[in-house]
């Protein structure tokens, strides 16, 4: 810190940087209007991140609250801090909806639409809770070595991941995606599990380890799945399409049905359905449908895999 | 922050939504009453993480101490820290000890437990400065970009996760098992590497890059292994087990002996042992024990290994 | 915090902790001298990190700078964020010249050195702008999930890695790779995407998911590239290598041309050149050069690849 | 922060200091073994401030609570700060407790009465609140300057050091005079005003300005009294002590009755009264009872001092 | 912390707390409807204290700037912390103007007179620091122990309290007397010096020491006064004023014309004016005019007083 | 925070302020050019403050150092606060040597000066505890209210006042007297106790109350001697100058002996002597040498003065 302020010499042109970024934003700005900021403030990942550890609190309270709460004031205390985390959210998704429709957030239309997005993410915080429960019991009865619900609750990334999702979910069927979009990389940041806010996701997804999963925006999955690291459910790409480009819109990630088991580094492609109880190995490279109770490993899936790709 | 306050009809049903969370609350626990919280308060991940860092700072104090720290007053830093840190550990071991007890840790023998459990934890911390010391060595000696050990200790991912794990193994090995599993997911997070505490591992070991390794419970690792990025160390599990199950408890991970070498992306599973001074190549998977001195890439592994999952 | 102090008997060998840490340090110092810290103080990760922070705003003042910033205080903002940002980066500068040069730091020599880089680095934030423009555009046509660039600068975890990128290749280029190093880690631990501050990119670099991608510090990429998450640009090793080490200094990583597209858990090794415009499927394992228009899948890829590692 | 370290040569005899530090609390403790810390840790002003600090906001929700609450909310927050802040204070009253008795604060009686006096706390602060309301209007009426309640809650240093004293003054009389004085002393620093908290205050005091005011520990005032700042309400003392010694114990102070007006700087000392209604001008050295409705002056509280004002 | 949760046992009637603070705020609410809180939001203490200290940084940037600003960046750093603590400072416009009128502060009409008393205030900015100059340089020359302008400003109460005052007194000549009354009193707990943001006040005015000064709110100050401390210049009150009022609106505080001294404890009183370049001596009590270049001490401001001084 | 920037019309004339003030900066530097900032940084009184509370951790460890310090760990902590603040003031005092010297503070000269100043201030800590020990015990024995040594060291503001002063007081004697001045008026700010740093106090001061004491530069006071609330020991000023201007340099303040005790609000001026043992009463005026053993009350301070108290 003194070292410069020592040495009286110590200079570099300020006025010329400044300058330099001045004329790199102007030609930004000239030939990419129509990517020009909309609102005049975008939303913030820190202040969804503080959101959503504060939600965490409140989902459950005497797991993931102050250390120091009382079950006598578990409601006082989810109540205050909802009402906190909502007006917070509030203002987000204000941010969201002024930045997304060019439009001055001070508008009385936006205002409501907030209001109304925000009141129904409450609403839903309970399901939300539920789903989360089923989570927790399939990653305590999936893993022969967690040895409490607390256990999985506090470490477990897989657990932290479906959190942020089942949240970002909500927010993502609400309409304010880039917030959906904010809260999944946070996720993705602390865990290295990328879920997009629009997967589909049924009860009792069990994700261990997790490090490279990638699940797409389209996918569907049904209950008490397991997932183990870096598997890939991702749309098919290149086959089809000359240019490399994914089509955008329409389903294009697979249908994992209810107690199927995916190991690690497993690569499922395209909008194929896994049937129920399927069980798929490790390292499978899988673009084709597979009926309920298959079970396939790398002889079997890459016999007719790698040459028609 | 103001938006909401500012209209004064911003609301959403909170009582509605307090009212849901408990009622959900209420579902769970009389469902689960097994998996009730049975302390009154969990180990805390952010009073862990700061008793690392503290730590950390104690064993390479002119490296990760303070920036000021001088040479004549290392003994002062270092007994200062530990006394700090060790008193915020032995906190933590008693939650971990009231939660696992389901007692009140107040209760004389859970005290003495701790106190136990942090003598004998900070009675090993030599020796782990010293595992540390060949795990550093072992980084600068094989990554020939590394220009100096303080860079080693400063930047490498993987020796970010060896301090993690050779204090969360102690804690495992001392009867603390959510701690050390808590250690280990802080490692995890922030360096894509998860260890899982209950691994053995020998001294100078070299993990390059690191993202998505895996290594699992029962691990036995020697002396100046080297391991790359997204190599997984795991149970083998699907063949043997109609339910997909790991079995618990029995040895179920590989052993890995002195000077062996796994390049990127390879899958070893089960309780089978690499030999020692064996190189296995990139992607390789395999589930077979292999003498010393072998070679093994995808070639020969495959041959063998898909087909008969 | 309090239960330590409320029973007196809580206790451990203090004395006998802090003696074995030193004579553990003693006994380092003693075999290890060519490893002592050379300089007084090492560079921080943490006042790096600040420093990232700070430099994101400049670059992109109205959307990664403070949420109140009026577009009319936009270069007062610039100019006060770049003198104190700066001056703490040469304060960094000045640590690791001391410390690689095992001088005092208070040496003129090295004040000078230190504003000799700090000025070529302010000099070069323009052009890395427009880098860093190109990328983004880059993200943005290259997903179709994209919505807009400001969600791209905000969220997508690649071009987070690419900022620390073009600003951590500067610091390498100008003589100060431990810096560079650390940024670098900076964004592998925040990403899972491990870019070498050596490595040379082109404009309009896309890495989606990015979670496992490694690119080596000889690597050279063009200019409108796609990578996908766990793609590895690696050196080749063990084949040529009977002790398997990485050959040092000589170009040894690959060099992908202009438009190429990798997708996810391609591995690609050694001094090859993927011709302009290439395809590489997903898992492809790839020794060898490609020309220009090749697109390759895991079937073409491995004939000749597993068996002749 | 970086210049002492720069200079290899900075030197101070580190353990010579230590040694000589040590040596003084040896002679210390030596003389004054009546003196030792009898418990092992004190209360904490800091903690007490923010006890204080979460109060004030549960007491005048909307006024001094957090600046986004709304009034639906209202409850929640103050059921989870009184929570919240009264764990914190039973702390602290353990602590003095602890400390005043010599004994280990985990004892089973402490905590009893540790909570006995939490409880009576917290059953008080309905009554603070009606008292402090009564004061805040006196305030309001008294000064012709103030504009709203508002103004008054947020800025008037009287009202500021009544809150603190109504608070610390339960605290006096509940057993817990060292947590009192504490609080006391915070207002003290503040304010520049000086309340033991043994004085006993009937509702609506208004205090003007402030700085200076001293109120002893057996001070008795009634309802509807004001002050000024300077003023003195203090125990008479070297006429009759020839130490000029207090006498412990037996009351000692003023007692103002109700509807009393005492100007700034004025000194009233010893156990006299003023009787209801009586105005003291300013700067009047009184040590005498005065009957209700007296108009003290300089003059005619001193023959010998001026008359004219 | 820890405490009052190993106890099970640690309860107090929370719920009925919580009733009791309802019960007594209904009763203000019910009792005091003029009383409500006006606006949604009060303008907040701590907000205008970060305000300040940002205002004097920009006022005197090499001195109460940041450490390490260099002369180059002196407008960069000033223009944009103007622009961040103006922003800030016009939210807290916006709550008082809608908090005295009852108004939501969303109303348009609030927000234009918010940004015209934003934009006044900042135009007036070098003024103040001209008015400043003065002052600091009255405390240089009026303290012979003052060794430099520097010391002056960092360490000298008075110039603290003037920092404060002449914002103050244009926020409330700007229409916003809340504001002026909070940062009046951020000084006032700081330095013991209590200043009316109403009093005039000419340049170049030294307060020494200060603790307990009294500036009233209609007083007259002319330039190159100096003052020490527990000075008053006050209203005089109860001889006139049955009730001990003080009359409301018109100027009832002194005036005190050029280069006068007012030496410590003297008490002032009343709408009278100390003629320029008189000298009133410590603990002097006086409530009539005199003419310029009188020399009071106490026996001749009361005929009783003493004459020896 | 967002209601300025959602309004996009929300202006103020900011590049004209900015301008405005450096006109007004341009102005002063003109004029004033021997006021100039002699060096590059001044000494911050933020860091000072830092500074003392850790000093004062490091003289009483067990009670005003860390909550959770266990006794035997108290000179790990001592040792290791001290070399941590002595760094920071020897960083510190180098500002003023180089402020003072109008000096590079690089040049080696000042760094020397520097390194003793801080090792003779580090040599003194042990006469300062023991000297603090004997104001300690005096506030204890002077106090009937105290209840306990750790109250006395906890709470008043007297012992607040003199832990700053005696510190406060060796830099002054070292040749830092800017450092001096920032530590006195730090406990001025938070006690009302204005004691300047170059008087000379005996061991066993006892400052009741405090608000407004002032003790000038070149007063002398014995051991034992006890001061009420705003009592000033000053110089005697106006008579004799007709200026009204201090004489610098020669004593101009009191010398109290030991024992004597000073009653509140009393005035002392001038260079005389307070015999041992005296009492002098509340608001005494003196400006004459008292032999020992004298009682002076208002009455017989000043002829006219009231005789009875």
């Amino acid at each position: 810190m003194s070292g410069a302020s020592q040495r009286p010499g110590a200079q570099w042109p300020l006025d010329e940087v400044v300058a330099g970024l001045r004329a790199a934003r102007q030609d930004w700005r000239e030939r990419h209007r129509q990517h020009e900021p909309r609102g005049r403030e975008l939303p913030s990942p820190e202040a969804l991140d503080e959101i959503i550890q504060g939600l965490r609190g409140a989902l459950f309270p005497l797991r993931l609250g102050p250390p120091s709460l009382r079950p006598e004031a578990e409601d006082y205390y989810i109540g205050h801090t909802l009402d906190t985390q909502l007006q917070a959210l509030r203002q987000q998704i204000l941010l969201e909806l002024g930045s997304s429709a060019g439009a001055d957030p001070a508008v009385p239309g936006l205002a409501e639409r907030a209001d109304e997005i925000t009141a129904a993410f409450a609403l839903a915080l309970p399901d939300v809770r539920r789903l989360l429960d089923a989570d927790v019991l399939a990653s305590f009865d999936g893993d022969p070595a967690a040895r409490s619900v607390d256990e999985v609750l506090l470490c477990y990334p897989g657990i932290a991941a479906m959190i942020h999702h089942r949240l970002a979910h909500r927010l993502y069927a609400l309409g304010v995606p880039m917030l959906a979009r904010i809260v999944a990389e946070l996720a993705h940041s602390r865990t290295g599990i990328d879920i997009h806010p629009g997967a589909q996701i049924g009860a009792g997804l069990f994700i261990d380890h997790g490090t490279g999963v990638v699940i797409g925006e389209t996918a569907v999955i049904g209950q008490r799945v397991r997932i183990y690291q870096a598997v890939t459910l991702g749309a098919r790409s290149f086959p089809t399409d000359e240019q490399g480009q994914i089509r955008k819109g329409a389903p294009r990630h697979p249908v994992v049905e209810d107690d199927v088991v995916i190991y690690a580094g497993a690569t499922i492609l395209g909008r194929i359905t896994l049937g129920r109880g399927s069980v798929i190995g490790g390292n499978v490279w899988l673009t084709r449908s597979i009926p309920p109770g298959s079970h396939i490993s790398q002889a079997n899936s890459q016999s007719q895999a790698p040459g028609e790709v």
